[in-house]
């Protein structure tokens, strides 16, 4: 989560997300909205694409997507679309709603709409992760 | 809706989709996942960046989406982030259930979840649009 933390921090924005498998780190992203003009360009989808297109298949079974703010449904459902096993996030949705409108659905709650078997573990190192929020919305 | 499938038709998948304001198409994609080694390269992901890129802004207010299959909630988020106005669809996520896994939440049903006001009318062109998915899944 701290690698997360950093990525979001050294782009000046609340979300930082990366994605590894055992202890090695296969890919980071922060969101990139306002700087690629790109409304979906939020760190996890980014991290997912990015990963994806370096490993040439968009199978990521057996990483760990870890993010400083709870997924939103586009990103939690393109986390099952990429296969992915595990989401660990800082902040929940309720925090971040605090701080800018969120489409009020949590992850956990998406993952149980689909066969792919996906789980979902929240509120790790939340507050380091609101102070992001605090600092860059 | 015929633009959108035609599109799909010819790029061989049954999702194509399409942006619209007033008489006018604004961009079209057809679902690349597995030319581009993407997973999140859904029609309606890869319409609403093209031209969000295209506009050089994330906000297409005043655009309409029109998509051969409902928005999975990855794309209708999408739409929503992207403060679309509309989304019509042809065949329904049901439909589509019984070609491939779907994660089954109705778009109409995540358009309640958040602030931004987005229509959606289902059900148009249904049976021309579950033909791609008989043809191309």
């Amino acid at each position: 989560m701290q690698a997360a933390i950093d990525v979001a921090r050294k782009g000046k924005t609340p979300f930082g997300a990366v994605l590894t498998m055992g202890d090695e780190l296969f890919a980071e992203a922060a969101n990139q909205t306002k700087a690629l003009n790109d409304p979906t360009a939020h760190a996890e989808l980014l991290a997912i694409r990015k990963l994806a297109e370096h490993l040439r298949k968009t199978d990521l079974s057996g990483f760990t997507l870890y993010t400083t703010c709870e997924p939103c449904p586009m990103c939690m459902s393109a986390a099952i679309w990429a296969k992915i096993d595990l989401v660990i996030y800082g902040c929940s949705i309720d925090t971040i709603s605090g701080y800018m409108p969120q489409i009020r659905l949590k992850s956990h709650e998406l993952a149980m709409l689909t066969t792919h078997k996906i789980e979902v573990i929240g509120n790790i190192m939340s507050e380091e992760c609101e102070k992001l929020l605090k600092d860059f919305s």
